[in-house]
């Protein structure tokens, strides 16, 4: 009955980080090297990853799995001259976030370079590219020259990961998916730094959300895996900063692929809602104040503002629909003033709308609630790769704070199925909170920004 | 990033044991079923152990996996008027343990059926069917059929674990080695007690060892691992004893495969030594009095001493050394009364004797030290299935306490090679410790009982 065999060292790193102590730089390259060569058994790995949830990791050993992750394959590198604009953001995800759509060409609008690596939706989280994939024609697979080529002439774009990008991530998230070990700080840090560092920036901010809709329900827990990342990812040669934002009721007014994408351009256009505004202008100014764009936060957000109300983000992302695959009549239609957008991107079926049940102030609307009907409807998937439906969403009719009249319409839900069961109706009843008075948060807002290191 | 996808409950046990939570049996059922129909992932496995190595299991938890263990594979039945008499002893491995061998056919000639299925051995620890091979002809594969018409005839055998017997330990014995989750009280518990009850036992006694060749290096450590022992046991039907029993030096005067046959004839002859024959009285005696052979443990400890010296043990064993496939002639000889051992066993081409430092008292020989040069001379494995050199070994010439003048020799070692390396040589020399005085354990000696509950 002996502990170990001797020889492989994989089970003497799996038992150092098992009683607790901290894996040396050369345990992480060997893990990761096992991981990305299959050298390495899965019950290691998940045997690892478990070790690793109970113990945790410091930010040494943190910044030194990203680092092998991130080097576990290609790493992206820009002209010279663009040293110091090359910017991103990440989200940890919340219902209705379609911030990344106006951002990415807004930052470009202001001379940034944003070469956006996003993902797809899972379970009651939706994804980027599942939005803009409702716009006919667009495409997320593309080749390094071609992206190279679009961030020279438009200044960004947003793809799906590659291959080639990060591989040691897919193997490792592909096992915490199944091992109960998603949920912890280092591993998130890791899988999420890895990917950003991977597309070779100089800045990055990262938006960390915390409330009833988000992965951590309170911001101390929020506030933790964002000076984790902002640790390593400082450390790693990349201006961080993070902003700590509510998530409780969905970001604006539309949820659902077809619909965001529908919101995204009336933003781009100067008509988004002020949550929504809100955050692109946070995210956006912090963005162009630490990569020394903006002078400050203020100026920042006003030049952010600035491209969305004059139009030339809405020109960045004409250009960048069309370079992503989108003819240019469609492109053109899509971001005219008076856009027909449901001429091109699908309508569902069926709108009902639900009544409010009662007079009052609405306190709170969960998101969370509305985003599992949703999901129950087609609008998500619950495995990679299953297809979804992307005209299946909800808009919400009213605001926070707002006063309501019993038998007022509140939501309208968009969906293909003849009706809502009674089950569904029920539960999105429950979504809408009406009460009296003052007692509600503001949505999306930011409460803390996060300084780098 | 979503916690869990739902539908699976895999992620969901591991979830709850993870967080320190309770397995239900239908939890543990689902876990065992998965591992036997290999429908649970490679990396679920690995994040279990090691979320049960972190959070432990409760007696309950301990009992339902060893029962879904057992249940995994094929389960022996006895007939009926054997009821009482089905006996059998484990023991946690030590340097030179040869107990079973004589114990087995001393528990026969009291009366009991022993149905022994036994290992082999892994790094320093010894197995005994290693130990039965060094036999020329003996068979350690044999049918259900055939065995159950030795346990008739002979009244007991010694084998090696089937296909068919616990199926789950294999694999999961298989994924703890890698994954550094062997030392776990509730998954040590289950292993032992799932195959030990296949076996169909009415009773058992365990030799749970402790000290500085031990898997454990404490007494209290091994008191918990044994009294998770016996409370599965006797939860399973199986009258269960446990003892403690220090294991500092080896066990007898021999160390190897061959060598230990030798002393384990001896000892079936009335001539072992004292602590061996302490040790195999101690836990034959504690097997008798459990199953109603003997009134008190003197009693049977007196009926095992008896069988020992009165020849009738030896003549059991001679008979199942033919039933296990040693000719007629070769059992003959090596029970016979003046036995010519090398005759039949293999002897190592060398004998290197090692001389004592200093005049002085005998205060310690470690056991561990000893093993572990053996094992680098070809005593031992390294992987499973490796081959083994059976005439490799080493034989004490001294005893604990023992007065010995410088120069004397204190060990003789058993090698194929040319000669012992420098360091082999300083290494042997430091497991033998030389003072004055009475600063010496008693080796092999059994410091408690623990009783059935």
């Amino acid at each position: 009955m002996s502990h170990t065999m001797g020889g492989n060292s994989f089970p003497e790193m799996i038992m150092r980080k098992r009683d607790g102590g901290q894996l040396s730089a050369e345990d992480i390259h060997t893990f990761v090297g096992g991981v990305k060569s299959r050298t390495i058994q899965d019950s290691q790995i998940g045997a690892m990853l478990m070790a690793i949830w109970q113990k945790s990791m410091d930010n040494k050993e943190t910044m030194m799995l990203t680092k092998e992750m991130m080097t576990s394959g290609e790493v992206l590198h820009w002209p010279e001259e663009w040293t110091g604009l090359v910017v991103d953001k990440h989200s940890t995800g919340g219902v209705g976030d379609k911030v990344s759509i106006p951002l990415a060409p807004a930052l470009a609008a202001c001379g940034c370079k944003v070469p956006m690596i996003s993902g797809r939706g899972l379970a009651h989280t939706g994804g980027t590219l599942d939005k803009l994939e409702s716009i006919p024609g667009f495409n997320i697979h593309l080749s390094t020259e071609r992206v190279k080529q679009i961030l020279q002439d438009v200044g960004c774009f947003i793809v799906g990961q590659t291959e080639t990008l990060v591989p040691a991530d897919r193997v490792l998230y592909a096992h915490r998916d199944i091992t109960a070990t998603v949920d912890s700080v280092p591993l998130i840090t890791a899988s999420i730094m890895s990917k950003k560092a991977a597309e070779g920036l100089n800045a990055l901010v990262l938006d960390v959300k915390f409330g009833k809709a988000a992965l951590y329900k309170d911001m101390d827990s929020a506030r933790t895996l964002a000076q984790s990342m902002v640790a390593v990812g400082n450390s790693l040669g990349i201006k961080t900063g993070a902003v700590l934002s509510r998530m409780d009721a969905p970001i604006g007014r539309c949820v659902g692929n077809s619909l965001e994408i529908y919101e995204a351009l009336e933003c781009l256009k100067g008509r988004g809602p002020d949550d929504l505004n809100n955050l692109i202008t946070s995210l956006g100014g912090y963005l162009l104040q630490m990569c020394g764009r903006a002078a400050t936060l203020e100026a920042g957000q006003k030049a952010i503002s600035e491209v969305l109300m004059n139009g030339k983000a809405l020109q960045h992302f004409q250009e960048m629909l069309q370079a992503q695959g989108v003819t240019a009549d469609i492109s053109r239609s899509l971001c005219s003033e008076k856009a027909e957008y449901f001429n091109h991107l699908r309508r569902a079926k069926h709108q009902t709308e639900l009544k409010a049940p009662d007079d009052g102030t609405v306190l709170d609307i969960d998101g969370m609630t509305i985003a599992v009907v949703l999901h129950k409807l087609g609008a998500g998937r619950t495995k990679p790769g299953e297809p979804i439906n992307h005209s299946v969403g909800a808009e919400l009719l009213v605001d926070l704070g707002q006063q309501v009249k019993k038998g007022q319409s509140w939501i309208r839900i968009h969906h293909d199925c003849a009706t809502l069961s009674s089950h569904q109706h029920a539960d999105l009843q429950e979504a809408l909170v009406i009460g009296s008075g003052e007692g509600f948060q503001n949505n999306a807002r930011v409460v803390e920004f996060i300084q780098p290191i």
